[in-house]
């Protein structure tokens, strides 16, 4: 926001009605301290949301933001938005906090240059922040060996399994490993933004930050991607697809308790066919899954934690030969840990 | 987010663990509908988080998003991150959707060509978006006569003042006037963004895109910055303000039921006798504010809708002479309608 006139009016109280032109919105700078310096790593295929969204924040929190390519030059982000950085690596200044956002980062976390920059600016950074699949370049640049992280929760398990030195989980939205701090997906990168600034600032700095981006920032009991009720689905790698097989995704909601997905799949395998092929891979995953024999069309159960997930699947004719739609839904039940206890009426569900 | 095998990944149940390339992921373009084209309006000082959040939401819908600024020339964000547009406005092609983001809007809104512009993409699209301060770029045009219409929280009663024929609110983080849907400020046109969509391509669309955001997308019950309790603060218009001061804003946090603002204060006048005229400005401003006499330092009362609002106001000495910190904290308790009526033992807070 904040054209001059509007940034006078953001200093409430002594503001809203102030009726005299206020001086200084250091915008919780801080007593006199030293402005922080940040810079953002920039490279084709870096996620807008990823770095413009932290950019925003510590620009709110008075800190200083540069952004940085590889050459200098312009780079074309996801989705195509053209964003010409302040610097290249070779002229690019100190930095406090330096940012990496993810996105498309196959070929960033393979360049060299752009490896030894971020392991180079880290050394001499008090905190090193990655957004999304960020915390892939890091990852690459050796920095995350031994710590524990996070990425965009359908990449934690690619994380892991490309670097088994790093303890990755995903039941977190940030995880602060002491000077590295690494956030989940996307939108995670707002929130791990105003913790370090509440880091190098203090609580009370970043939620005013907070505060006048209008944003509901919840550390400690805020939304994490990966706690939802999805990561109770089967794997299904082992279904014998057929090769012609084409999906594309037309839902997937839910919350920690229940979750539907649903796809429009192209394939001239007739439907039920496909259903018993991935129903036979549930069977069969070793995660315990127990189709329900009673039950006329596809349904599993297991217990996890002391809860009952059901598991349904089914398909509907799609709009034309050749293609339909497949959907599963999960709901997680709790307080029926016990194998054949009956549902108790009024029970919490 | 986002290269091209975690893409595959993102398409869990059939994905996380898929073991075969997906090989559409249309995010939710929905049953093969045509293509929604957003056009995003850039002009020098755009709030960054005010059109690259909503990008980021709209491209994740599967929507086509291209910018737009009048010469077609790379524009200067807000905080300097240099854009460059994908057309000029004479080059631009049709949209279904236009984005209207806020920040420095001050040129922006006198801006004829801007503003005419606007107004004709906006009669051939099936929504306009406001985020932030964008709002008073649509005032202006002419757009919000007669409409219920929002912008970031401080600029509200601006709005109000300049555009009667407008019914400003401050309780909603969006407002949705049909065609027209203005947001409150800078994070809010996520949220705003994400309505869009719901209306566009339906609410399982929307929450599909916020869950892949990994947003916590509460479209009932979300965080609005105007139900804060700072909007209970005096106006401190008539204070009798020394000529040589100024304010560094440190604090401003709260929630609904209380407020904490602390300012760094630079004048000659003495600290005791500003607080002075600051209380005679609280004691006269009509608002109901009584002061406490029997307390010791600076301490109002007022019920406003059954609730009983407490202000104290403090200040203390500074770092060095001709500077002192001010600070404000209001609670608002609630059960306490009646006035002189004891604090009840475990009545809600």
């Amino acid at each position: 926001m904040v054209r001059a006139s509007i940034r006078a009016l953001a200093l409430a109280f002594l503001l809203s009605s102030l009726g005299l032109a206020a001086t200084a919105d250091a915008a919780h700078a801080g007593r006199g301290a030293a402005p922080v310096r940040v810079g953002i790593v920039l490279f084709d295929g870096v996620q807008i949301i990823d770095f413009a969204a932290p950019y925003e924040v510590f620009g709110q929190a008075g800190f200083s933001v540069a952004t940085v390519s590889p050459d200098g030059r312009a780079v074309s982000t996801a989705m195509e938005l053209s964003v010409s950085p302040d610097h290249g690596f070779a002229d690019a200044p100190a930095f406090d906090v330096l940012l990496v956002p993810g996105g498309d980062v196959h070929a960033a976390a393979a360049d060299e240059a752009i490896l030894a920059f971020v392991r180079a600016r880290s050394a001499g950074a008090k905190h090193v922040l990655s957004v999304c699949t960020g915390s892939h370049i890091l990852a690459a640049a050796g920095m995350l060996d031994g710590l524990t992280a996070t990425t965009f929760y359908p990449a934690v398990g690619q994380l892991a399994a490309d670097y088994p030195k790093i303890r990755v989980v995903s039941d977190q939205r940030w995880v602060d490993s002491g000077r590295i701090v690494t956030s989940a997906g996307l939108s995670s990168g707002i929130d791990a933004a105003l913790h370090v600034v509440a880091r190098l600032r203090g609580e009370d700095a970043a939620r005013t930050t907070a505060l006048h981006l209008e944003y509901d920032w919840r550390p400690d009991d805020g939304f994490v991607r990966g706690r939802m009720a999805d990561r109770y689905l089967p794997g299904l790698r082992d279904v014998a697809w057929p090769s012609d097989i084409a999906f594309e995704r037309l839902v997937a909601v839910g919350d920690e308790d229940r979750w539907r997905m649903r796809y429009r799949v192209a394939s001239q395998t007739p439907r039920e066919k496909l259903l018993s092929r991935i129903a036979h891979s549930i069977d069969g995953d070793g995660d315990g899954w127990r189709r329900d024999p009673d039950e006329d069309g596809y349904r599993w159960q297991r217990n996890v934690d002391g809860r009952r997930l059901v598991l349904t699947v089914a398909t509907w004719p799609g709009e034309r030969d050749g293609m339909f739609e497949l959907e599963s839904r999960l709901v997680i039940a709790q307080g029926f840990a016990q194998e054949g206890q009956p549902d108790k009426p009024g029970a919490r569900r």
